[in-house]
């Protein structure tokens, strides 16, 4: 029986802090003058990415190395895996290669979870699948909350946190929300109705996700704002009239945030359009994790890799 | 002097066994927890890919790594290396960099023959040359049918083998039947007379190749059957009137099968068309090896590896 | 405070030499049969390339295995990198992952400047940006004329060097020529008016730059003579009128150096059009060290990253 990551939907709270922990536990490794522990020494693990990364294909592949595991990286272009049964084949391929770990990028929701279903000996990690769910930023996400809650005394359970953007095709923002439901938090979804319909609450099946369409309304009162990437092409396909506009209506800027909610902290997953989602004085400002964020990232791929990957004591359960 | 990899034609019964064996070897180190061993640390293996390839390099490079060496991955364009001068420059100066091995995939047949003549110091491996060798290929091929007659308490020398399809493009199939050849085996070529002119069997110079234009009678007897990949662009090319009619006649089915030749096993080089070379029962069915032809790539590289770039002992000689 | 490689513009004498010196001892590892050595075990070396490479990649990849550095190569398409502010972005990103080392090439003249303006813990590597610099080539370069000076028992300072051809495009050349003038050598940059102009000398402020148009003239007493690569599409341009017409007039032949510099060694940094800037003759003949050159590419870039990425010692300083 191998354990995945293919998600954060259906984790419990122990289970997303068992992650953060041992993420947490990790922050230092990158930090010594000889970054690497020799724990996942002869273990295999394959990045297979069949949307383009750089950023996410970096941090698994620095992970696994800092961990002393062989790292293959494999790109795989999206002509070669049009249908369901040839991704399967590629992926049986690979898994006849003996890796400890699939670490997976696909632009179809779901293709991990199919891909998981059908291997018997590989743990596969969803890297991003479609509009679907990006598990390892959302706990880079809910690690760099936890720290900086946690040196202000506060907890991360019982916040108030907000998404504002393009939160009907975030994969980020959907894994988010999911880890703040477990942990109890209240969500709030801010951005024009065709970013953020009125039923896309629903989807959580929870009565702490709201919905605003104003973003004043929707930051009132928000401990933590996560401002979401707006992808360019959204112009082109008529979601919004143009970035301008949108702007305008939902950039995050100093002013209203010193309004509505001037406690809170800004996270953006990255990569930034300044202007756009969220100004340079934000970005750039005291109440921003961003930088944090992104220097969690490397922590989090170890502490996933590690848990999936180490040879299991025999006396060994994985709920705590 | 240095060794090398470029075909199976001319290697020796005694050779081929050499590489099986040691393969054999190999095929335990990935199945442990750790999979690693030290025995080529500090050699340098420079995989260099003028083609495309996702299964191969990635089995060439975690072989690499299981043997602890250090693996460099070259994808090299084909417009940089139209001409063959260019292909020696570049080489030339990969040789510069004190390689241990250079395993190289080239459309053109005979490149790495080409770059082996022109190197003193490194080993060259022949990862596939258009329509010429691909060895590693032939040699786990010949692994997966030595483990099964074995196990059947059978040898493998003296089989009967047929190969369905494309053969005459087919470098997979060259090398195999070079093999078999050595092997002192039978082999029969099947297909229509554009995949399979009847003259293509004097290229072997021996009188144990056959060929045959009707499935049924080409498989009839046999011990084992290799179907062979069909590129879908040999309809453009018209090789073949169209995929629908030629599997019609040449897709190995288990009723064929079962009236031609019951006890026979089943290979196929991968990636498969389901339904056009081989169907769906014969390759998920009790007498497919297929799947352990994949679980073999990696020890057969390892093999291959091991012996070209191992520090040879003085008193060593490479005929056993 | 970190150092970094950016250009050989503003080295000093002593500083050349030191890395010439680490770079010789480094020649031998590659040598070895293991050629590895355990110097920066747990370091992580970034090399990211905006412009397609393959000779220069896998040579600084190879030199940071060998060093035992953990090495991640990201290519990152022009597309994504536009705006110098995502080129910081993403830079950003990468020192998010505390890399020891990044390794940077790009189109733009100056990029690996700014990146390192704006980062504080990684050290920058220029491995070619623009038609501004090339260091590592130089090293390498300069390293292959001190190996030949010393074994005639001569000095790589005080004498004479030209470089022939598109000295205006060449980074190379740029590179060459400040680290022959630190050494207080004579330089002379010889082609047609297009691609040497007559002010182009006026750029290393020194009085011992000087111009030739003609060849003949150019070669005249030269200890070495270094032939530039052509671009072809440099005739597109019209940079020169076609490449016959240029090669007529500029390429360095057997011939006109046995009557102008009879005593000189060639060098070119590759990849060589033969017929073109050097004739078959002088690129394979006695005076060639062009092979040399290569060999030492590795040895360069070993004790670059070495210098920059191992752990300084409290008491160590810089300039010796």
């Amino acid at each position: 029986m191998v354990d995945h990551l293919l998600g954060i939907e259906g984790l419990s709270k122990n289970e997303i802090h068992r992650y953060l922990e041992s993420a947490q536990s990790f922050v230092e490794v990158s930090e010594r003058d000889i970054k690497k522990v020799p724990t996942l020494r002869g273990k295999t693990i394959v990045n297979i990415f069949f949307e383009p990364s750089t950023r996410t294909l970096a941090s698994f592949d620095i992970a696994g190395k800092r961990l002393s595991a062989d790292t293959i990286n494999v790109s795989a272009g999206a002509s070669s895996v049009k249908k369901g049964e040839t991704l399967l084949d590629t992926v049986r391929t690979l898994e006849s290669m003996n890796p400890d770990v699939l670490v997976i990028r696909h632009s179809e929701s779901g293709a991990p979870h199919f891909v998981a279903q059908h291997l018997s000996r590989a743990s596969v990690v969803n890297a991003g699948d479609g509009a679907h769910e990006h598990p390892t930023q959302a706990l880079l996400d809910l690690l760099t909350l936890r720290q900086h809650f946690a040196e202000s005394g506060r907890d991360i359970e019982g916040i108030k946190i907000g998404f504002v953007g393009d939160v009907r095709h975030s994969r980020v923002a959907r894994s988010n929300i999911w880890g703040h439901l477990a942990l109890g938090n209240r969500v709030r979804l801010i951005g024009p109705t065709t970013l953020v319909p009125r039923d896309l609450a629903t989807v959580f099946r929870s009565d702490r996700v709201e919905v605003a369409h104003s973003l004043q309304e929707g930051l009132d009162g928000l401990d933590v704002v996560v401002c979401l990437r707006m992808q360019l092409e959204r112009q082109d396909e008529h979601f919004i009239p143009n970035l301008d506009e949108y702007s305008k209506e939902y950039c995050v800027s100093e002013r209203v945030l010193a309004r509505c909610c001037p406690q809170s902290v800004v996270l953006h997953p990255g990569p930034m359009n300044r202007g756009t989602e969220v100004t340079g004085d934000v970005a750039d400002g005291p109440r921003s994790l961003i930088r944090r964020q992104v220097n969690n990232g490397v922590a989090v791929r170890m502490a996933v890799l590690y848990l999936l990957a180490r040879t299991a004591e025999p006396h060994e359960v994985f709920e705590p």
